[in-house]
C-alpha cells in the first residue's frame, strides 16, 4: 500500500476482512499515520522507502496524490518483484498511465490502471473502513500491454471487497469522471470562492439554507488533491468547463429575455434526469 | 392563507401550535389539497375565491407562485378588510412589490414583503409541519409606505413560529438570495441538463457518486417555481450568472495552463469559507 489513507486503508481492511491477503505492507511519508495504521490493524508493518516496502509484494496499490504518481513509478522501476502487479486508485487515468510510460515503461505491462468510485469527506487511515467499496463501482482501464490474467487478478481483488467492477478506455474514464465528479467540484469550489470574495460575504453565507449546504459540501474537499486532479485531467476538464460557462451565459440570456418556456424546458429536463438518477441509486 | 402548500401550511400549523390564531381560512385552486388541509387541521375552512376567503382576515399570507402574485393582488384590491395586513413568502421581493404597486397601489402601505428561508424538497400541504420555521431565518423587506406597527405585527407572527426575523431592503434581499439560492439552483439545473443531453448520459449518471447526488439534489426542485423565480429576480440573477460563467472560463484557462498555484489558492479559499459556513450552522 503506497499511501495509507482512506482509500488504501479501506482497501487493506476490506481485503483482510475477505481473507484475501496474507501480509499488508504500508509505505508513506508520515510516521504517525503509518504507526496508527499498524495499531488499527490496517497494515502489518511499514517502510518509508518504496523499494523496501514492495520487495515481497504480489500486488502494489498506489494511492498517493496524482502529483506524486510519477515519483512512485520512478521508485518502483528497478525494485518491483518480477511477478508483481501494480494498480492504483487515482481519480484521473490518462496522467497516471503517462507517468508510468515516462518513468518506468518496462512496468507498463504490469500496471493495471483502476479507480474506485468511492470516498468520504474524511482523510487519513483513521477514516478508513472495510465496507467503503461494498456495492460501489470500480473502473479498470486496462492497457493493450496488460495480460488478461493480470486484469483478472485486479478485478478479483476489488470484487473481494464487494465492489462492482467495470472496464472502459482511459480516455473514456477521464471524460466520464470530468463530467460527474471533476466539473461539479469546480462549480462548488468556484461558487463558494466567488461568494467569499464578495465584500458582504459574511452576510451572504448567513442567509444560505440547507440547499446551499448540500450543494457546496464538495467544496470542503482537499484542495491539494483537487489541484492535482485538475491538472492531471486538464484535457477533459478544461473544455467541459468552457462548455458549462457557455451554457450559463445562454441561460442568463434566456433569463434576461424572460423566456419562461425555454427555462421551464431546461428545468424539467434536469429534474427528470435527476429523479431518474436518484431512482437508479435506490 | 392564499396558497396552502408546504410554506403556507407550515405557517398555519406553527401559528396554531403557538396559539397565535383563531381561525385559518385557506384559498387555492385545487379542491383535493384544500380538503386535505381541512382534514389535517391545517385550515378551518376554504374558498376558491380570494375575495370571499379574506373577508374576515386580519392577516393575509400570500404563498402562491411568483407568477401568480399579480393576480392575487388584483383580486385583493377591492376586497381586503380595512384593517388587514398582507405579507408573503415569495423567494424574490422586487417583483412582488412591483406586482402590488401595479395591481393594487392602495394596498402598498399594508403589504409587508417577507421571505422565510426554509423549505424542503417536498410540496403540498401533506408535507407541511409546524416546526419548519423553528430557528430558521425570515427576511422582511419593509417598504417606506409600511407603518412600523404593521412591520412589528408580521415580525411577531414569524417569531411566534420560532423564526429569527431580520430586515433588509428589497434590492439587497434579491441580491443575497440570487447569490445563495438562485445561482446555485441554476448551476445544479444547468449541470444536470448539460449531462442529460450528452449522448452517453445513462452511462455518465451510472458512475456518479454521492458527491454528485448532494450537489444536484436541488435540481429536483419544482421547475415551474424556478421558472418564476428566475424571471422575477432576473435583474440580480442574470448578471450573477454571467459573472460565474466568467469565473469558470478563467478557471478553465488556469487548468489549461496547469497553474497549480492559482488553483490551490482558489480551492483553499473556498474550503476555508465553506468550513466557516458549516461551523456557523452548528
Amino acid at each position: 500500500m503506497i499511501g495509507v489513507g482512506l482509500i488504501g486503508g479501506s482497501l487493506a481492511r476490506a481485503l483482510r476482512a475477505a481473507g484475501a491477503v496474507d501480509e499488508v505492507v504500508g509505505c508513506g511519508r508520515g510516521r504517525p499515520n503509518l504507526e496508527q495504521a499498524v495499531e488499527l490493524g490496517v497494515i502489518d508493518r511499514f517502510s518509508h522507502d518504496i523499494a523496501e516496502a514492495v520487495q515481497d509484494a504480489d500486488v502494489v496499490f498506489l494511492s498517493v496524490p496524482l502529483g506524486a504518481m510519477a515519483g512512485a513509478f520512478a521508485a518502483l522501476r528497478d525494485h518491483l518483484p518480477a511477478h508483481a502487479l501494480i494498480t492504483d486508485g487515482g481519480s484521473a487515468k490518462g496522467s497516471v498511465v503517462h507517468d508510468c510510460r515516462e518513468q518506468a515503461p518496462e512496468l507498463l505491462a504490469r500496471y493495471i490502471p483502476g479507480h474506485p468510485i468511492a470516498g468520504t469527506e474524511h482523510n487519513g487511515v483513521s477514516a478508513s473502513f472495510a465496507e467503503l467499496y461494498q456495492d460501489r463501482r470500480v473502473i479498470l482501464t486496462p492497457l493493450s500491454e496488460n495480460a488478461p490474467e493480470s486484469v483478472a487478478l485486479v478485478r478479483q481483488m476489488w470484487e473481494a471487497c464487494g465492489a462492482e467492477v467495470t472496464e472502459m478506455s482511459v480516455e473514456h474514464h477521464d471524460e466520464v469522471l470530468a463530467a460527474t465528479s471533476h466539473l461539479p467540484h469546480m462549480l462548488a469550489f468556484g461558487l463558494v470562492d466567488m461568494l467569499a470574495r464578495l465584500k458582504e460575504n459574511d452576510e451572504i453565507f448567513r442567509y444560505a439554507a440547507g440547499g446551499f449546504r448540500d450543494f457546496t459540501r464538495i467544496a470542503s474537499s482537499n484542495p491539494v488533491m483537487w489541484r492535482d486532479i485538475c491538472i492531471a485531467n486538464r484535457e477533459a476538464l478544461g473544455p467541459m468547463l468552457n462548455a458549462f460557462a457557455g451554457e450559463m451565459n445562454l441561460l442568463a440570456e434566456r433569463i434576461h429575455r424572460g423566456d419562461g418556456e425555454a427555462l421551464l424546458e431546461i428545468f424539467e429536463r434536469a429534474k427528470a434526469a435527476r429523479d431518474r438518477f436518484t431512482d437508479g441509486m435506490k
